[in-house]
């Protein structure tokens, strides 16, 4: 049996505000020999995701934070390379958590076969197909529930999930659909290949004002990624019975003081507002109804995606902290391998 | 027909921060003869209520405005004394909304005809019975939707609508009510007679730690009355999937500068929270139920209230402003005119 090794990235320090390099560190770990019920898996994409900063905290949370010393655990997917497992032969395409390495040696039951579907890049199980496009459909189905007809606000609409939840948004029968963004050219994206009614460079002025332009009707769902002064926004913005799916406050992960809230928490009472955080943990029961509609969308055209795209395992941090400046349009991926058959 | 006047008092001018005498008149109305299908009240009490303060403000809300130059709208309970309505008798007690006023003559549609109760005196309808134990039940069945076994924190706990919510939580199975308060009297009253296990004077210190203190296991549900530092100390104190029943905000609503926002709404993602404002308007559905538990319940004496009576429609406006700085005990009320047999 071949020996096998594998290169990770893994947490040695927590930050405090910004992530820097020093609290990271690249391993080269060899894995011993292949146990029975164990395979071998060289990934070929992974994923940087905000709600990773959380895990880097040592504080209470619905999923508990990185232990020091060890690998930054997160979506992957790869292909079986070796295999002493039946069920997860090789050439298998597969999904996983043991995040942030280009390879991994573990026991069969930590990995997910994938369907092979024709014309479907291996990567979009990491997003569009996968957790990114649940995080949506979940949030506008069962946090805000959504119903035809109603004005959308999604704050980050550019990213990974916000680019999924403005299309879901009008596939379910939104009648507006606004987001906000960090660029010029993001706002052309979301209008021009995402299908919002509107958009707004966030950076451009007072977010409750560029709100109120782009919604003058007011909003009836509000999703949720940046928080902070959007939040607040949407708070002035809300029709009475409005909902907030909150699924992200990626202004406020890096600070180091603690962020004002919504100096209009009074509106939810005048209003009969309801705001819900969530985190997918408790609505992966969800998941079955979501791949088959969304597998049947995108089977139809109707879905668009796009990838900001790093080569090298050993750029993950880097990737990571791009990410979260905003540095990426739709899904930030590091490729670690070449996809089989590109 | 004898002449009927009435004793009103009117909003002549918004009030900007703390409400002030100079905010209203004092009218006398002379009503004119009784036409067909209107009577003549002679109220008994006056309600003064925290919601009013925002309908003081000329601002979109859930319901309108006062005008100004009218009188103050409200609940209120009286003995009907002239009759030109069959359904309406001389003799009925009534419930209605024409506010501020010792007396009133106005179409009989507008007026509710109580039930004679033995042993019910006539003021519960305006709090226990009433409106006040509606918004207590509904917000905790249908917003915060209390299960059996969790924890309760009340604040305001000794207002009219506080005392409501701590024995409706208990006899909805909650585990443990706490209940914060602003003095050491009302602290005694939560325990000592209303069955809270556990009160804290707001006024001690931190409302975070006093509370953290109160619910080492933290707290599952929240009903708000006060807003700003207590709806921060809730956020703190959840558990995972924790709901909010967000009633009131008392604490901004004599302020001129904006009420600072939970530094903490990032809670709300990582523990799967909900905050749910609401006003009565949507839930006057659920009255029926209400009333058939909360007869029940009285009727079996398991219910408790207090009441801080002030008298003289003249002091109407006092007994407002006293009740908003935590003057009273339970429900604030103006007797206008001895009750009935008492």
């Amino acid at each position: 049996m071949s020996d096998f090794s594998t290169t990770q990235i893994q947490l040695v320090s927590r930050p405090t505000g910004w992530p820097t390099p020093e609290n990271f560190r690249t391993v080269e770990v060899s894995c011993g020999d292949l146990q029975p019920g164990e395979v071998r898996v060289r990934n070929e994409f992974v994923s940087v995701d905000p709600y990773m900063r959380g895990r880097m905290r040592d504080a209470r949370s619905y999923v508990a934070p990185y232990e020091l010393g060890t690998t930054i655990g997160g979506g992957a997917v790869g292909r079986v390379v070796e295999s002493a497992a039946a069920d997860v032969p090789v050439g298998a395409l597969v999904l996983h958590q043991h995040g942030w390495t280009d390879a991994v040696q573990a026991d069969a039951s930590t990995f997910r076969v994938l369907p092979e579907l024709p014309g479907v890049p291996d990567s979009v199980h990491l997003h569009i197909l996968g957790m990114t496009g649940l995080t949506a459909y979940v949030g506008l189905t069962r946090i805000a529930e959504l119903q035809p007809g109603e004005t959308v606000f999604v704050s980050g609409a550019a990213g990974a999930v916000g680019t999924a939840v403005g299309q879901i948004a009008r596939l379910l029968g939104a009648k507006r659909v606004i987001g906000s963004a960090g660029s010029a050219e993001k706002v052309e994206l979301l209008t021009g290949k995402y299908g919002y009614d509107a958009a707004f460079n966030y950076k451009d002025g007072d977010v409750r004002e560029l709100l109120a332009k782009a919604a003058p009707e007011g909003i009836d769902v509000f999703f949720d990624n940046v928080g902070g002064d959007h939040l607040e926004a949407a708070m002035a913005a809300f029709n009475d019975g409005g909902r907030g799916a909150l699924c992200g406050a990626i202004s406020g992960y890096n600070t180091t003081e603690k962020p004002a809230g919504p100096d209009n928490m009074a509106n939810m009472i005048t209003r009969g507002l309801t705001l819900k955080g969530f985190t997918l943990a408790s609505y992966f029961h969800v998941a079955p109804e979501f791949q088959e509609k969304m597998s049947g969308w995108f089977a139809e055209g109707k879905i668009s995606y796009d990838e900001t795209v790093v080569d090298g395992i050993e750029n993950t941090v880097d990737a990571f902290l791009d990410m979260m400046r905003g540095g990426n349009i739709g899904k930030m991926l590091v490729r670690v391998g070449e996809p089989a058959g590109q």
